[in-house]
């Protein structure tokens, strides 16, 4: 087997590169260790930036989004019992798209599948060699049992942060970048009209919650909760019990409705540097990962290969190298400012286990002036609509 | 003896209380432990924000200010080799004036001078008494070492951090909230000519060190210490290399001249809430203490004496208390603020013992954001010129 460009996953980042090169004539392979229901199915990310949903409208496969998509001109942070909305439009003229992950991933295999791109799901042992060379090589072995060797001029590593293909970059030529939080977020997906049209933050003494939406029908919760804590001792009861209080505000009430789904994540920074060796290239939370609170991965994520599409086509069909050589630097500079705001918006919203009541009077004074000056809601608001790309020129 | 108000204190806070409380008509005794002379020679904070410029202009004690004191239009932030200016100007329409707390203090003590006001300097054994009555008072022995009782109706506690009004409010009754950097600075006063017309904040691995002024021909200068460093370590050589390594950028020379002064102060947040007990009011040091960063610590002493002289105006000649009863919480919101945008300033700034590397790369990523986009740049900006004073209608 040969391809121009081994693409392992077939997460956004994966599947969208895959998009992105085709569209520019180059070929590419996409691998997947799991089955194409699995990866339709999970329930991630679901905030687009405003560049996101440009980039995907561009690249022919918004049209789905378009419809079915939310669109959100702001966001409220909720402490002091009430409301205070950052107000997106009036702010930056931009806003924000709430489509699931796993929508735009079917969208991405539906594509793919219409252009009968190759595309490979339960792959097996996966590995990739000979990436400081020229010609390096994928092995795996097919849903069928089948051994294969996938020759190819460049791979790129789109396999997430539990992948292989990071750890096919040395020690010594890497540097890797993590912070773990005390807390971790307890989500459930519940077949419930969301209670408020946009998203809330909500800051209270017995922890973070936050309001979130999949649909006009689907409403997405999150607790603050111990990174110890077992979901087995959250019975649907008390989720919607302890919603209940942290989401308390006058004049809201909390739908509530069938839980869907239920389970714990836990709140991590990680960032790998350089995010490229030799001809491996690594894009999306393969080479970073964000606390959800800024609702930056996916984005980071489509960012990323954005640029390296744009590098790739260079190197492959110009035989120009320059871009390539700055993609690392180009992606980690939006991946670091994304880091520093998803690291701000957790610092600010969550409470600290053992946090000094300084720390805490420093955390509502934040949120007070956040929510009142201009500058300041204009610097979360350009964060969370997301910071233009960089051009490439 | 009698007044209506009695104030511990001469440094920024008191003086400028009684003088504030004279153009109202109340009379006031100030009573001070050290000479004239130390509190018109202690090297202390040297940054006017425009709303404290505004407010000594008004009230008639800003003629020596406005000639000699230099007005500034930004700041720079130095790192990555190079200055990234902060434009006051260009995003606020403000300024700052440096001109030292001391020669504030002298056209202080000369104004209440001029109309013969009340101050004794060189009190001993001052205690406050019955300060929830309407009938305090306060004791003292004069430097003549003859003891006095003085009545009066309110007592105003601006005697610093580590004065004896604070501690009149018994334990059960306040709430204090501190916290201490793992870092010093060290600062010097030379006879050396600025090296830079404006301030320079200096992020560098080495830490942080910051060039200053106090007039067109003397350099205030600091550097990031261990807390436990002792001043008899740093010889002047000593303290010129470090400077000149940690403000080194293209086409900057560091101005040399002779030591006039040197000393190491401990970075500190603290706060007391409330600010008031029965007929005792804290203003200033007294009540709050933020590390030197953002330059706010005498600013914030003269916006809580703005306050506290409106509030005993309303108390004393209108009988109104309503003001009295706010003056804690309108003086705490500016309190945490500038608490708020001193530990942003220091956090970003200084260099942590034992940070990961994770934790240099958000500052990186925050001062690269915070001098390029314009609302990182005006939130800054608008924290540093001074939030314009609630108004208390």
């Amino acid at each position: 087997m040969r391809t121009q460009v081994a693409i392992i996953g077939a997460g956004p980042a994966g599947l969208l590169l895959a998009h992105l090169l085709w569209q520019r004539g180059i070929d590419s392979i996409v691998i997947e260790a799991r089955s194409r229901a699995h990866v339709e199915q999970r329930v991630r990310a679901g905030v687009l930036e405003d560049p996101t949903v440009n980039l995907l409208r561009e690249c022919g496969v918004g049209a789905r989004m378009d419809r079915e998509g939310l669109v959100h001109h702001g966001i409220s942070l909720r402490f002091d019992g009430m409301d205070h909305r950052i107000d997106f439009g009036a702010l930056t003229g931009r806003s924000i798209t709430v489509y699931g992950q796993q929508e735009i991933v079917k969208d991405l295999i539906a594509t793919r599948l219409d252009i009968a791109g190759p595309l490979l799901f339960e792959a097996d042992d996966v590995a990739v060699h000979d990436v400081q060379t020229d010609t390096p090589r994928v092995t795996f072995t097919d849903s069928d049992g089948t051994g294969h060797e996938l020759r190819c001029d460049v791979i790129a590593g789109c396999d997430g942060f539990h992948g292989i293909t990071r750890e096919a970059i040395p020690d010594a030529a890497k540097q890797t970048y993590e912070h773990t939080y005390p807390f971790a977020w307890l989500g459930v997906l519940a077949q419930a009209n969301p209670s408020h049209h946009e998203l809330i933050y909500a800051y209270h003494e017995r922890g973070f919650a936050l309001h979130s939406m999949r649909s006009p029908t689907v409403t997405r919760l999150y607790l603050q909760v111990d990174p110890a804590e077992r979901i087995d001792n959250w019975t649907d009861e008390r989720i919607w019990d302890e919603l209940a209080l942290r989401l308390a505000a006058q004049g809201f009430s909390l739908a509530q409705g069938q839980i869907l789904e239920k389970g714990i994540t836990a709140m991590r920074s990680f960032v790998v540097e350089p995010m490229r060796y030799g001809r491996l290239f690594l894009a999306g939370d393969a080479a970073h990962i964000v606390p959800p609170t800024g609702a930056k991965g996916m984005n980071l994520a489509i960012a990323d290969v954005r640029l390296l599409a744009e590098a790739l086509t260079a190197l492959l069909v110009d035989k120009r190298t320059t871009l390539a050589d700055s993609y690392s630097d180009l992606c980690l500079s939006r991946v670091w400012r994304a880091e520093h705001f998803s690291w701000w918006m957790t610092s600010m919203l969550h409470r600290f286990p053992h946090a000094d009541p300084f720390q805490q009077r420093l955390q509502l004074s934040q949120l007070r002036y956040t929510t009142t000056s201009v500058a300041a809601a204009t610097s979360l608001a350009e964060n969370y609509v997301g910071l233009p790309y960089p051009t490439t020129d």
